[in-house]
């Protein structure tokens, strides 16, 4: 049984955050969890001892950001955004408003010069309408409006600089750091460009001993605007938006690009901005695509400057990363040598391994710092770090068996490690996991099922595995349980946009996945009104195919049915369209072609059946919960809704082993709900996972017969089966 | 204290149903009860010994039922509706569907006589597009479609003649009868409209001893569908839906007057039909006002024969009422004697005594019959009809101490009443009771607060009280619990339109209710993306009015914010438009302005605050259920739903109070939720009610001061305080 004595599993693959004044610390982790990287962090800096002692060395670079002077002499060159006023009721004809109440002044400050004015606007938000330009005016930070219709609401949408760099303000905020606020630059101001590629290469020369800058990240930084009252500090937040890339000269350049204007509504879209989550308009599509080609375009200025070096470029997938899009149509063309991801999740290792570049490594959680995100002590009092690093590592792990990343690390102050010795040895045992893992999937690929999923939305491939951001700030969302399901399955998965399945893309799929709410961009919203694409589908499972619905799949805005789908799932949900029209009255079936894990079904209000043939599998009072039905030669389910967990997950593997008659043997399947395997033919090796916390005896099939597997709390074996 | 000596309250204003075989008993009832009107009922009749007895007689007739032999041979004098099949996909470019598929068909039978086929449609669902007429035909029963498009949906609207009287048809269903199937005529029918006009006079001729002919009720049946399948005996339910009007007679009579066609399409609606509870079309609207002109006209000419034959006309508004509509333009020229409503609730109650005719009388239920409706045993071994009974007189007395009514009654076979002491005293305690209200209404009307309500829907006072038939039929809107405790609480109630709204009416409102689900006609849906009607609410509460808004109130699809007077309410509802859009955090309020029943508010997702200075009264984890906002010199009050009862009504009551700055002597307030008090200062009586099940001592507040009462259970007393 067991390992691979050929290679050296103690060492390689592993980035170590190393920190001046901790250098015989710097030196001694490293050896012991086998890093042959060491890098600086925010907040860290590294030492002639460390740099020199033989390791490659990661330098950390955030681009647009500490160049206050700079900002300072030059403060049209930092970046911008477009916000709007919270509504004001006019009560007579003439109405006041101040853009910026309710927002963090020390975020945002009024852009009120001639060219940025021109972009604002003044709405009558109660009519609909844009109110003329002749009819208001703004003097001493106000807005004056005449004419208004009494009783109406207004906004003014408005742009205004962003004087404190995003990162930088919830690090004073949260962690109540004192140092200056940090500003930011925008590429697209001809001054700050040519200035920040001279201090690159200025930064280059002075840095002989630094191997890759670790880019974190690009230019712009995720959408996240603070209010004034602590009440509702954040105000909005969106992983994916791109509101903070504009600027007048961004419009001017979309203009003379595209033939048409963008306006501040295409930003402000009522009040509600374009948040990720949602369908997006047509002109946010342009206006996204128009920035990844600027981004690709200077972020391989950049990259050239550092292999000019003789460096490397790898880039950290967080913070400024808006407009990278390693899953975009430019990405490959910026050059980079190497992906970092953090990573609480099995979705964003699947995340970072698929993406186009040489490297993909992953950051993992948690970060060395006294308090974790969401407020966790992790490091301080009270704190359990390792029981962190646990819990993420078993999402994580399985996804490594499913796809092969080059290296992992980990980011901080690494003295916060003195004293933590569980936290250590559990991260040194990864390490060696994590190489033993990497060595199978060297050998070959594991085994899959003969079967792809194509996991169906509006992004598509562009939002391949993930919503927007890390799975604790989009665990709302039907998705991305899915998604961290399928990320440790042993079967093809494919992201596919409507447009990719009204051109034909569905014909190599076996399962169609269509999770989400109404409305939301998961789901699809208005995309499902297109009458070509409800047939698609419908030729899709009439044909053989099948389809997993959760939640409100293929809902419509006024439609009825609501679900564009419901004839081939056999359910629809009633939203009030039914009103007066009597449910179909059912039972619940007594036995099921899979096993089911109730606990990990949501309730969907209002679902009812609208073919009495339609199968309930489990139901929640007289509101069925998991269907199943039969459309033409193919089948659907229906979820009201799904939680992740290992045995959620092992529940919709069963799903697409019914639906499309495989079996489990090709794949390593187990027959205890917590473990999971992955079949490695190349090295006829099975690696068995116990995600679960009792010790556990599992039996797994395999090409060559049955396995027998005792496996402690959360442990892993490698079982060489030749 | 107690009762007025000079009045006999033992006698009068009863009705009571007599049945032939039982005359002994029946006069027995009589004496009790009593009585001063025998009836009959459906399934009974009078012998000479009971008509010739001294009491004033009521005859029931169901006009269009009972004419089997001229129906036979008239058989395109029957009634019709349209109906849609399901919807069936096409898998190659022809298709065939049987139109009846899934309906039963002792109820329907195809109407494909030429005229009648010249209105039936073919619909691409799908696309959402009726098919040429050229691309399908239909013989042997089946319609075949050509040119389909692969893999989209189609339906089949087609007229079909309706061959089973729906009531007739419950009761064979329901009660297992098996006489004859009854068939009904449609008085637009020339040939039935002379032979029924005779009908009647014959009728009134041969039946000398009737006083009252008790019309069962018109020419029209709500709309009632039944399904082949058991499992969905009834398909579709609408006590206020128009369908079954229908005839190719009056399509072509609808368009030559109003100088457009009608389509079955404004029928079937996608499927949906045009449910009550859903804002109806302006082609729909068209079509009542044309029907109810037309049964107006009709239902006069009936009442002209029977005042010409010196005999009263009483309707009875249930069953095949259709048209009628009380609170419509026409009901006054029709010349009814009186209204007879049967009543489960007090929102029944107001509804009967709010109509403009004569005499008002309340059929009170159970109804004598083995089994009550929802299969409650009532009469059969386990009933209970005394405390059924008691039920819903609690229900109707809080009303009946509002408005006033001229007569009570019971209906069925009084046969079962042998043996039911506790029922029968119990009916004979609340006919006395139900004379002294009477009395006290007749020397002056009870005190109100000088408030008045405005309950605003859709509909506006043509659904005055109901929403669509009875409580139990509709109690999954929020809106009737709402109707319910208003029913009895001493504030003037008014039911305005939208279209009132706008013109104006809320100038004579202190506070505007409304109280519904997204899109439904409670609510308002798309009418609340009228500018115009969002600017009018706004002013009147700016201006000083107040706003009760519940569950989904002025809720637009795709509006942002989804409430169009959240900026009044202070709350909102994220039906995912929100996303990213952090919420306010918020404290709910030690102390609220009036007493909370929690158990009676309701929960609707997603509520979230659209201002901080909302004030949270209750909430369910981290959502509002309770609110309280100014706006203006107004206020608004949101809650999450509402369910009625005695103490809930009270909460709205403190809540009206607390909202006008009223207070509660004028109106006779108690210090007990379970406890209401009507005050008459005509008679300087106070009418003390206890709603519960516990003996209560109440200190009830009226202009010379408080008043101690100590209630029974469910008992009331008449206190003279003068």
């Amino acid at each position: 049984m067991c390992s691979n004595g050929k290679v050296d599993f103690r060492k390689g693959g592993f980035t170590l955050p190393g920190e001046a004044g901790y250098e015989k610390l710097t030196l001694e982790m490293a050896e012991r969890w086998g890093a042959d990287v060491i890098r600086d962090s925010d907040g860290t800096k590294l030492s002639p001892e460390i740099t020199e002692a033989g390791y490659r060395i990661y330098s950390t670079i955030c681009i647009i950001r500490e160049h206050n002077a700079f900002a300072g002499e030059h403060p049209d060159a930092q970046q911008q955004t477009f916000l709007s006023s919270d509504p004001v009721v006019a009560e007579a004809e003439q109405l006041e408003i101040s853009p910026l109440d309710g927002y963090f002044d020390e975020q945002f400050q009024l852009n009120d010069t001639p060219d940025a004015l021109a972009w604002w606007q003044v709405w009558d938000r109660t009519e609909g309408k844009e109110v003329p330009r002749e009819n208001w005016t703004f003097r001493d930070g106000k807005v004056t409006i005449r004419q208004c219709t009494p009783y109406h609401r207004y906004t003014v949408s408005f742009l205004c600089w962003r004087i404190w760099e995003e990162i930088n303000m919830y690090n004073h905020t949260t962690n109540s750091w004192t140092t200056e606020h940090l500003r930011q630059l925008d590429p697209r101001h001809p001054g700050a460009w040519e200035y920040l590629k001279n201090w690159l290469r200025v930064w280059c020369e002075n840095n002989p001993q630094t191997n890759v800058i670790r880019l974190t990240s690009l230019f712009y930084n995720f959408v996240w605007i603070f209010g004034a009252d602590l009440r509702r500090r954040t105000r909005f937040t969106d992983w994916a938006s791109y509101d903070f890339t504009v600027s007048p000269a961004a419009l001017d350049a979309f203009r003379r690009e595209y033939g048409y204007a963008l306006t501040a509504e295409d930003f402000i879209n009522g009040g509600k901005l374009q948040a990720t989550h949602r369908p997006p308009t047509a002109h946010k599509r342009d206006y996204m695509d128009f920035i990844q080609r600027f981004v690709a375009e200077k972020a391989k200025a950049l990259v050239d400057i550092i292999h000019s070096f003789g460096k490397e470029a790898y880039v950290f997938y967080d913070d400024s990363w808006v407009g990278m899009e390693p899953y975009g149509k430019y990405f490959s063309s910026i050059g980079f040598d190497g992906l970092i991801k953090c990573v609480f999740s099995g979705f964003e290792c699947r995340l970072c391994a698929g993406a186009d570049v040489k490297t993909h490594e992953l950051r993992f959680h948690p970060y060395l710092f006294p308090v974790g995100l969401g407020g966790l002590p992790t490091f301080s009092a009270g704190g359990h770090p390792e029981k962190d690093a646990t819990e993420y590592w078993l999402h994580v792990r399985r996804a490594l068996a499913r796809e092969t990343v080059q290296r992992i690390g980990l980011g901080g102050y690494l003295h916060l490690t003195i004293g933590q010795e569980p936290f250590n040895r559990a991260i040194e045992n990864m390490a060696v996991i994590f190489r033993r893992i990497r060595a199978l999937h060297g050998e070959g690929k594991p085994a899959e099922l003969p079967v792809t999923v194509a996991v169906v939305h509006t992004w598509g491939s562009l939002r391949s595995w993930t919503l927007s951001g890390h799975f604790h700030e989009t665990d709302g969302n039907i998705l991305i349980h899915i998604n961290e399901a399928l990320s440790g399955l042993p079967v093809k998965v494919r992201f596919l946009s409507f447009e990719d399945v009204r051109a034909g893309a569905l014909k190599n799929a076996d399962i169609m996945i269509n999770a989400g709410r109404a409305g939301d961009a998961w789901s699809g919203g208005d995309a499902w009104k297109d009458p070509a694409l409800e047939a698609e589908v419908t030729r899709f499972v009439m044909e053989g195919g099948s389809l997993i619905g959760v939640g409100e799949p293929s809902a419509r805005e006024g439609g009825h049915p609501f679900f564009a789908l419901s004839h081939l799932l056999g359910v629809d949900r009633d939203t009030g369209a039914y009103a007066c029209h009597m449910p179909w009255s059912f039972e619940t079936e007594k036995e099921a072609p899979f096993t089911i894990r109730r606990e990990a079904i949501g309730r969907t209000e209002g679902i009812r059946l609208t073919d009495p043939e339609t199968k309930v599998l489990a139901a929640e009072g007289n509101t069925p919960v998991l269907t199943l039905h039969h459309a033409g030669r193919g089948q659907a389910i229906y979820m009201g809704g799904f939680t992740y967990s290992p045995e959620a997950a092992r529940m919709l593997l069963d799903m697409i082993l019914y639906l499309t008659g495989a079996d489990g043997f090709q794949a390593g399947l187990s027959d205890q709900a917590q473990v999971e395997a992955a079949w490695f033919p190349q090295s006829a090796t099975l690696l068995a996972m116990n995600n679960g916390g009792e010790e556990v005896t599992a039996h797994i099939r395999y090409p060559g017969g049955v396995c027998e597997a005792k496996l402690a709390p959360y442990a892993e074996k490698l079982i060489e089966l030749s």
